[in-house]
């Protein structure tokens, strides 16, 4: 089975570096950015200015190479990758749920970005409370952690070429 | 850049065909499952037991080829396909988030499964509403339709290849 996936687009954001992103989209504080819908692709947004909100699927393309015990952002504890949303993953694929603000024919306004400028976009499924909200008791070692100012640090980030800093 | 994604495990569930399977974790009553997790991955799963649900991201391996106007399940009108979960997409990734039931060793027993039996898993992240919910006002297309049975029919399913149904 032929399993590769392709970009669908561009997702411009303010955050050109792992520090001081959002680490989630609740984090976000509003902040803008667009998704820049390739051409070919544009024909699947129909009717999309309806949602309030819309799932960004995305490659974190910046991520570090996968560990599989980490220290997530929010705790100075190691746990599971898997128990974590942290970007350095096998598969590096992430899922934000961002503010539709407009659409202008390929260009989607959005809100409450939590990933680095440039990211390929993978897929947009629409937001739906009805699909995506439960209510849970046991959120595991995220229950015991408060007070995280919710921005990245560079823990996940790919090391910089160094040929490339020394261009 | 390559961007090619393995599979991290099998996803087992009751659903061998689009026909008859849940839509959506929601529409699922419970439905049983079980995540098989490969055995270099499981370290990753340290702690996940304390997390309620899950996040499951999974290739949709028996998705028909991606159609930019699709008419969903849950409705008789055409849509975007980005404004559908439709599992026929350009970059065919599911994401549902099931109840964890119980964890031994490299197999996770969940409930609320939504996909086909067999299907490659692609990642796992823990299900936090603090992440996760939103309220949102307007659902687009979504708002407009009920009284769905909540099950799928074969519309997105590839189809058989002959050859092998002669066999």
């Amino acid at each position: 089975m032929i399993m590769d996936v392709k970009p669908l687009g561009i997702i411009n954001t303010p955050f050109t570096e792992s520090t001081g992103t959002p680490i989630q989209p609740r984090m976000a504080h509003g902040a803008l950015g667009t998704v820049e819908v390739f051409d070919e692709y544009v024909p699947g947004l129909k009717d999309i200015e309806g949602f309030e909100r819309i799932w960004l699927l995305f490659w974190c393309h910046q991520a570090a190479s996968p560990k599989l015990h980490v220290k997530p952002y929010m705790d100075t504890r190691e746990h599971g990758l898997f128990t974590t949303r942290a970007p350095a993953r096998p598969n590096p694929i992430g899922i934000s749920s961002v503010r539709l603000l407009e659409v202008k024919e390929n260009i989607l306004k959005v809100a409450d970005v939590d990933m680095l400028d440039g990211t390929p976009l993978l897929d947009i499924k629409p937001y739906a409370p009805k699909f995506d909200c439960f209510e849970v008791q046991r959120c595991g070692w995220l229950d015991t952690v408060n007070n995280h100012s919710g921005l990245a640090d560079n823990r996940f980030e790919q090391t910089r070429n160094i040929k490339e800093d020394n261009k």
